[in-house]
């Protein structure tokens, strides 16, 4: 459990050759030992080298092998024990409860890709029998199943060290398909990354499993990620991060020789319409929610309400006059780096210059560096529609509310919008028609519409969009959070003619793993 | 029933009022009657416009509504009648009987999907219900379900002037998902577009669908598809064409402010592995049938067997004796477009100047313009590892084959080739472990691998991929026939904490649409 300032290229331990980072804790702005040494352009390649050896044996593991890799992984997670989240502490400025359940959540994640790989639906098996008979010709035996597109980069969050980081949704899903993967860890949390890639490698020597099946790298600048993205043995991109992030991977992964998908969630500013029954009913409610949603984590999530929308009139007043109330004892909490740290303020004070922005309340102010001073802000519709810098994400417990002269200035702020990971609805029975009416522009807008609650705290399950259109992700076809993840990573094979000895063993006639199949046009029970 | 030169733009017939083109009779080389003007920016921003209008009443209509909309336009393309194949014929050069075929294949791909629409799969219903009482948090209830990604720009191919054109499988695909479709005509067939662009518009109207459903423009350059591209209204784009032309597509589609997904079927050379038993016992009929495929339509199939890979021997000898015999006689076929016949020529005579490369047999030269002479050439394993030139398509009825010196030979060219539509192995028992050793290559290079068959013949059914890694396409986790091309223009979307009277129909607890869903993790029986 000692950390080493170690890459992991394979099985092997090996220190980076080129510049060093340390991480920093962000509550005192000192730098943690040790030291990160970045990875050569050799040492990149050496980890997709070894990543492109592991892909054929790995994906031709049987689902049951790599679902017990996957719980293998959790449980090595969690024998890692409180060092882990001492250590991710150190390096986040986040609070002890919280990195537990987000170490539960990680772990549950893996056990629930276990659990989706042995249902075998991902598989999508699709059979079309032969028809020697048919006229005018005979249709020859067909048969689909989902592969793994070989191996992955994965690029770690600042914002969730463990449950989108080293051993995170991308990784989980990746290896999960049949993966392997290369994980780029965050500068943020070095340390972190090392235990949980250890952790990593010692499942993949328990379970047998090939050892190019994971690496992690370190490196302080872009290089080590353009090197990975740009590798012509990997053939796709999992990353969590900033905007212009996002857009640089998607653009060097465009201009390869073969382009490959990248799947960058980036930037969402998750708009809440709060409808005017709802309004009137429960202001004082609605506000203690929101302010909670607002500063949970020093609003640190994608999801983080960023953008209100309420009818102007008496009860937005006392709603907002409530949400004032809320904010100012808010605690300044500590930012995961300085770098968000130093975004926060200058997101905040650009609108505090705003002319047609107007601060109606902050937290306190807090002591120490890298403090996340709470803030809300608003403006009305016709300032909101005329200034697309007010339509950005402020990462951070910051907040925008739009006051609406009448409900027809609301879909035109909808249509105004960028793509959101989420939409949210506060709304009572009275509501229930405007909310109707909205819903097909929602839809066009965000991957997740909620009613009555907060985007904030985003489940793992099956039903989960985690994604939405750009710029909230880079592709609004996938999600990164839930069970559908692990499509990003697969594509479909036709076997055509094949003799039952030959084919992939998901696909045999005596159906051997007891998938339901699409047999013949309709599905097995 | 009348050609008029027209467009249409939603309901409307108009005329484009930029540079006309003229179809071309292939056959001749004459042009045909009537002119067709092209769109002007203006005229394909109305299209675009209408499609946007038409979007969120066409995709709330009910999946039966647009299941019978999509019978009607079958209806209507039969009550075509013989018109339409004799217009075809003109245009394209294809004999009556391979139209007719294309026909009937066309209406049914659009009851196919008509049924797939019916069942409800493609809406993948996912939910996992409320846990009020979960610790340390409650659940709240999670749906999912797919809803389509906007309006789609279709791009006709040259090579199916019915199939994968107004109405072929992109257009019916993403008009099932519920998107309205805006189609660029192929310039090499405008008056078979327009005719079935009219039945089109004849079942719009007759089951009552928004206009802006459909628009069919003309364009003589790039301009109008660049228009189309780049419009902020258009979400996904089906073009099925020239490597060049498709990544000029996925380039303009990645530079927008929004990106959008491009499906683009451009380039594959669908390579053909004999192997040693199965070519010694039957090399014969092996021949047979590999001239066969390669001559079929003149070779103007994305799937024709460009490429044949064989163990150099006295079998593979005995087998090009055959086959040369075969081609001979072949007749020589008029192709689609001057255009793709002057490439025909350059791409054969650049394989017969090759010092390298062997011209073994032609087929008959043929009398009049635009034929195709088919064309036979061989070179060893090296040569064509040496030379990426040799691993280009030749679009039409050439073929190289490629003789190894012994089985380690293959695999290294496996390795070497590009994506792939198909690659098809001809074996016998004897042969089945050697073939075993090679699924795993070929699953990474092709979307379909067929054994003892050939390529051309593309099944519409559920287990169809036709697709494959770049450049056979721009994107290996689709394909643009079968069943499951209608996920192409779908994306999801999850549902939090709705009201059951505000949830799509589709997503109620009491399952009015009668849908196996995902139900907290388990398949509905």
């Amino acid at each position: 459990m000692t950390l080493t300032g170690k890459m992991l290229i394979g099985g092997a331990a090996v220190p980076g050759t080129r510049d060093a980072l340390h991480a920093i804790d962000p509550a005192t702005g000192q730098p943690l030992q040790p030291a990160y040494p970045g990875a050569s352009r050799q040492q990149v390649e050496q980890a997709c080298a070894l990543a492109w050896a592991a892909f054929d044996p790995y994906r031709n593991t049987a689902p049951a092998a790599r679902a017990a890799f996957l719980d293998a992984i959790a449980d090595a997670i969690e024998a890692l024990g409180e060092a882990l989240i001492e250590r991710a502490m150190a390096e986040t400025g986040l609070p002890q409860a919280r990195l537990q359940g987000e170490r539960g959540r990680t772990c549950q994640q893996l056990r629930t890709f276990a659990r989706t790989l042995r249902a075998g639906e991902w598989l999508d098996v699709r059979i079309d029998r032969a028809q020697p008979q048919r006229q005018p010709l005979p249709r020859p035996d067909l048969r689909q199943r989902q592969v793994p597109l070989g191996p992955v980069a994965v690029f770690g969050a600042s914002n969730f060290p463990l449950a989108f980081s080293v051993a995170g949704g991308d990784t989980a899903s990746a290896l999960a398909a049949g993966c392997p993967v290369v994980v780029k860890a965050h500068g943020a949390h070095p340390g972190t990354s090392e235990l949980v890639g250890q952790a990593v490698a010692r499942a993949v020597e328990r379970c047998g499993m090939p050892e190019g099946v994971f690496s992690l790298l370190f490196g302080a600048g872009r290089e080590v990620g353009l090197g990975l993205v740009t590798d012509p043995r990997i053939k796709a991109v999992g990353f969590t991060g900033s905007r212009s992030g996002g857009l640089a991977l998607c653009q060097a992964a465009q201009v390869r020789p073969e382009p490959i998908p990248v799947y960058a969630e980036m930037s969402s500013i998750n708009p809440v319409l709060l409808f005017p029954a709802a309004l009137q009913a429960r202001g004082a409610a609605l506000a203690q929610g929101f302010i909670a949603s607002l500063t949970l984590g020093a609003g640190q999530f994608c999801t983080n309400p960023g953008l209100l929308i309420a009818p102007r009139g008496a009860a937005l007043d006392a709603f907002l006059a409530h949400a004032a109330e809320q904010l100012r004892p808010c605690k300044a909490q500590v930012m995961l780096t300085p770098g968000i740290h130093q975004a926060y303020a200058a997101g905040v004070a650009a609108l505090a210059r705003h002319p047609q922005v107007r601060q109606i309340a902050s937290g306190e102010p807090g002591e120490g560096p890298n403090r996340c001073q709470a803030q809300l802000f608003v403006t009305d519709a016709e300032a909101f529609l005329a200034d697309l810098q007010l339509h950005g994400e402020v990462f951070g417990a910051a907040a925008l509310v739009v006051q609406c002269e009448g409900a027809e200035q609301v879909p035109r702020i909808l249509d105004a919008l960028e793509g959101q990971l989420t939409a949210t609805l506060h709304l009572d029975d009275a509501d229930l028609d405007a909310a109707h009416a909205l819903l097909p522009a929602l839809e066009r807008k965000a991957g997740r519409v909620l009613v009555n609650g907060w985007p904030t705290g985003v489940e793992v399950c099956d039903a989960m969009v985690h994604g939405g259109p750009f710029p909230a992700t880079s592709d609004a076809r996938s999600t990164s959070v839930g069970t559908a993840a692990i499509q990003r990573f697969l594509r479909p094979v036709c076997y055509q003619g094949f003799p039952d000895a030959l084919l992939p063993v998901a696909l045999r006639e005596a159906n051997p793993l007891g998938l339901r199949r699409l047999l013949d046009g309709e599905r097995e029970a």
